[in-house]
Parts: structure tokens; sequence; C-alpha cells
């Protein structure tokens, strides 16, 4: 079949809207109309040309709603008229990971998925003749895809696609940092690094699970609305004050009980550890650093009990956690609608890019 | 009273044995008699003037066991005649870390006992009418010291104080890290660096909790035979690898569970951690680093899973946990009379850091 979709054929150049060919589901696979996208800094990112491992042509994007199509032969827990969230981080519920019980990073089909690829190992996208690459295992910059099964997670019908595909990374990714990766109980005092389309989900998780003083930092005083929007109670900029830790100890009465990162930068990163109180502080780091990009601190911080662990999708399992976002959303546990600042027709796609860049969107989402 | 002490007078000289004066216990302190005492990294490290916070002249020394000699008033929990071991760590049960349950890093006395000093602000020690500073709060290097009742253990009383004593540091510190910080689950992979004092340790309690793989580490082959005889399962010596994490990944199917640092460097630090499986895998920090050195890693690291945190005194509450791994010696859970390779009278206690230098005993003793 025939769809419409934004290929980046090269890095650093905008997306074209073109007419691609795609191949329909194999065994195990389901095909998708993707009725929303959002842009996220991981699309920009690999069009940058920022990810070593980044591969063009291909479809981007991440972050989609959308109906079962048609599926593929033994497919047993999808059917055509589902309403799906397609997931970056698949959950086979059969490797080891999975069944660790310990992490939500299924490794069942990461091989070709880095590479590019449907598990079976080829694409079903084309152009001309020539195949153009899956991206994350999702390209919901495309009309139309196809995904393994077991990295689609089935959703309520009644969730508007506009807002619900910004649950498949973004609010996933802050949310479930609170409430998966970190398990901030109600009372906390916490710290957010970075008030952008993660640091708010990061936010309004902390509201949502109890936490007491929610302290958010942004060197960018216009975020200060934001933040206090969906649930910040401090604000901090770190160019006000002489030394950005020294204050946060201070502010929180010895140090955060959790701190959370979610501007990829690596000194940040370490002023989020060391935020933290003594004796059992965590910090969470959420952001992508730039490659070659090491975090450093005295292992004294560690020793005297900070612990620093990261956490990717927000520590969710993609087909379990991910309906039941869409559920807080919809009981109104949750917002979306407020964050979701641009909403555009995918021929206008590369605006989105722009505004992320020019620092003007929360959240920029496609529809087709 | 006058009592019989090694004293450090400054930093890089041979300790002297000399009658010092010894004030009696104060409001909320005890008077005790030490019978045994062993010599950890930490009291050569202070004694060789590589920490920068040491004080001299002071009565080094804080692994002891003993036996309680007067009460001062006020002291409800101890009673003459009770085997105690001094804590660095206290456990006042009041303080926010105590009453936090997160924490073992009890904060009651800490800015006194950094400064050498009793509660109170002053020191017990005295030597022709010249102060003596307290160490760790503890100064197990004299026959006769005084400690606040909140930072002593009371432990059984047929427990042998020249093997009790060595749970007043390197026993607890490596047991605990097992037990109360990483709280390893049976059947898991673990690695441990540095097969010393501290290492032993974390391999008993390893095998004491029914981890499978224990993977010892060390750049010196005669340690192998010492881990061995204490649950290790396999050895690395990372001369004959080529890169042992890359080695370390391999052997554990993909990465250990649980790593400890048990060297204090740096470098064996990250290794520690990036030898942990992605997804899950925790490192422990327990060995204390030179002074500004630090710890650094890609922060990919801890977003595809792994967690950095750090140990002191093995996350081991002083007066609730210490009695318990007592215990444990007493029940032929955990082993310690193969590890005291030297036990020597005080008049001794120089050779005892000699020997430590030279790495030819796992522990030495000094009995009074």
């Amino acid at each position: 079949m025939k769809t419409r979709a934004a290929v980046a054929f090269e890095a650093k150049r905008p997306l074209e809207i073109v007419e691609v060919d795609l191949e329909g589901p194999r065994a195990g696979e389901v095909l998708i109309e993707i009725k929303a996208t959002g842009i996220c800094h991981t699309d920009a990112y690999t069009l940058d040309g920022l990810d070593s491992e980044g591969i063009f042509p291909s479809i981007l994007g991440h972050e989609g709603a959308g109906v079962v199509v048609e599926v593929g032969p033994g497919v047993t827990s999808l059917e055509v008229g589902d309403h799906v969230i397609p997931l970056y981080t698949p959950e086979c519920r059969q490797c080891k990971s999975c069944l660790s019980r310990k992490t939500n990073l299924c490794t069942s089909i990461r091989a070709t998925q880095g590479k590019g690829l449907m598990p079976d190992g080829t694409s079903r996208f084309s152009y001309k003749g020539q195949a153009i690459a899956h991206y994350m295992g999702c390209s919901t910059f495309s009309n139309y895809t196809v995904l393994p099964e077991i990295a689609v997670a089935k959703i309520r019908k009644d969730a508007p696609f506009d807002k619900a595909c910004y649950i498949g990374c973004g609010v996933t990714t802050g949310v479930g940092a609170v409430v998966n990766t970190a398990k901030v109980e109600p009372g906390a005092n916490c710290v957010v690094f970075g008030l952008g389309g993660i640091g708010l989900n990061v936010i309004q998780g902390l509201k949502m699970v109890g936490a007491d003083m929610i302290v958010g930092v942004d060197i960018n005083d216009t975020k200060e609305e934001w933040g206090r929007r969906f649930g910040m109670t401090h604000f901090v900029n770190p160019k006000n004050v002489s030394d950005v830790v020294a204050h946060l100890v201070e502010m929180t009465g010895g140090g955060a009980d959790y701190t959370f990162d979610c501007t990829g930068n690596t000194v940040v990163m370490r002023q989020a550890l060391e935020a933290c109180h003594r004796g059992w502080g965590e910090s969470v780091v959420i952001g992508v650093a730039e490659a070659g990009k090491e975090i450093a601190t005295r292992p004294f911080q560690l020793v005297t009990g900070r612990v620093w662990r990261g956490s990717a999708f927000g520590g969710a399992r993609g087909r379990t956690d991910t309906p039941k976002i869409v559920d807080w959303y919809m009981d109104g546990k949750i917002e979306i609608d407020p964050m979701i600042t641009h909403t555009l027709p995918l021929e206008r796609i590369n605006e989105a890019f722009d505004l992320m860049h020019a620092g003007e969107s929360i959240r920029s989402v496609v529809v087709f």
C-alpha cells in the first residue's frame, strides 16, 4: 500500500512529505493507522545528526496514537479497530529482562530495532524501490506504520488521539520516573531540573503522588509559570544564586529526598545528585546527554548514602503500564491538554521542529 | 585515672605507648575497658596523613570490643559488666536520620565527633596536661576509653573479644553491604572487587544470603585462595584479561546483579558499575577513595538501568544490627577466626601497621 509520510532523507535536512510504499504486517505484526504524533527532542537529536547511530533515510517519530487496521498471522492480543499507542520500549513478557521483574527494558527485539528494521531483519517501508529505515521501532511520522504486536499498547477508545499520543513518550517518561523509578512517597521533598516537556510531567507526577516540596530549577524565568501550573511549589533560577546545590540543600532542610535531571546536561546531573539528602536522597537521570559526555562526582557522595540511578520510558512496562497512564489522564489525575501548545497538520511538521528549537512549544502534535 | 594507650602524636610517625590521663564518664557516657582492637586501613589512612581532617595528637582505633566498667549519670541502656562494641556510627534513635528509617548514618553527634571531641565539646584524654583528641568517637587503641551511650552496642557475653572486635568495623562493613545496602537475594550473580579484609566479608555475606556466582577480582593471585576459603566461586585477575568489564559481563551472562568495590580506587569503581547487568544491576561503593578523586561514567549506564550507591558501616544501625552480626558469628553463619591472621600485644601495635602495609595480614588484632 501507499502512505503519506514525513521522510528524513538525510541528517540536518528538513523532513519531506512524500508517498512511500508500505508492506502489510507479517506474522506477529500489526498495521496501524497513526492519527496523531508528538514531536520529541529525540527525533530532533537524530535529525540533527547528533546520534552517531542514526540511520538515513528513515521515517522518524515515536510518540503516536492510532487504530489497528490489519493484523498479521498469529497475532492474538490485538484486533482490527483497537486504539493503540506504539511502543519504542516493547514488552514481550518472555525475555530475561521482562521476566526479571526489575526492569522495563525488554530486550527481545533490541538488536533489529537499533538497526531500523523489523524483528525479521527487514524494513516494511520503501521509496522508489529503496528501503527506508524504521525509527525506534515506531515511525509515527507515517500515516500508516507496521509494528510487532509486542510493541503495541492497547488503550481505551474514548481517549483523544491528539492528546494520548503524548503518553507514548513524554508523559510516561516524566510521570513514570516518579511512580516507577523513584517510587516517590507522599511528603517527599523533590527537585526537578529542567522545566520542559519532561520536567513538567515529572512535576505533575510528584503532585499526583503527594510530594510536599516540588522545587523546579530552570535558567529560563518564563518556565516558572509553567511549573506552577502543574504543581511546582518553589522555583529556582540558578543564575540568581551563587551556589545552586548549597541553595537547594538549604531550601529542602538538608537536601532533597528525590531529584530528577530533565536537562541532559551532565553538569546539571551532578548538581542533581549532590542536592540530595545525605543518607537517602536519590537522583534520577532522565535527560539524554550529548555523545561522549560523562557524569562525575566524589564517591563520598555515594558512601554517605546518596543513590544515582536513571530512568528510560519512565520505567514503564509498555503494554502493562501505558494504558494505566491513559486512565489517569482520562480520570483527571494528570493533565495533558495545556502542554500541547501547538497542533499542526503533517504538511507543517518542520514548523514543529522549529518551534521546539526556539523553545516556543512545550509539545507540538501533528495530526493526520 | 591513668590508662595505657598508643598515641598518634604526629602524622607519619609510629604510635607511642604511653600512660595518658582519662577523665571518667560524664552524663550519658560510659567508661569501657577495651579488651581487643583491630587495626583497619582507616587508622593507617589517618596516621599516614592522608586524611585532610586528621587531628593530632589523638588516640586512633575504631574496631574494638570490651566491657563497661562505669556508667555516667542518666545512662539507662547499659550497666557495669556489659560486653560491648564501640560504634563510630552511633544510633541515637531520635535524630532525623535515625527516624527516617532510610539510613544508618545517625547525625546526632557528628559535629563533635568529627572534631575529635565528646558530644559536650571536650576531650576526656590528656597527656602531660595537653588534650588528646578522640578518634572516630572510639579511640580503641587505649586500654580504657569513654563513649556516649548512643555509640555503644551491647553484645552477648560468650563472644570472644579478640574476634568480636572485628565486627566493630570490617565484618559489619562487608557483610552489611550485602545484607542491608544491596539487599542481595538468593540466586544473584555478584562480583567483588578487592579481596582484602572488607572484600572477604562481602564474599561471606554473599555466601550467607545464597548468591549463585560470587566472582572475586584482585590483581594479586594469592588472594584467590583466600576468596575461595570464604565462598568465592570464580576468580579474575584483571592483569590476565584484556578488558575486565567485558570479561565479567560475559562471565555473568550479561552483567552482575550486584557488584561491590572494596578497593577505594575510583577507576575500579567505574568498572564495578559498568560490569552490572543492564536494566537492574546495582553497584555498591564501599572503599574510601583518595581525597580529591572522582568517579565518572557515561549517564547512559544509569539511564539503561544500572544503579550506583554506596555503603558506610554496611548500612548497619550500630546498636540494633551489630549484636545480630555477633549472633551470626556465634551461630557459625559467618566466620571471623581465619581472617584474624595476627594477634599482638599493645606494645607491638606498630608491627600491625607494617603487616597491613606489606599486605601480609588480613586482619591484625591487638589485645590488652
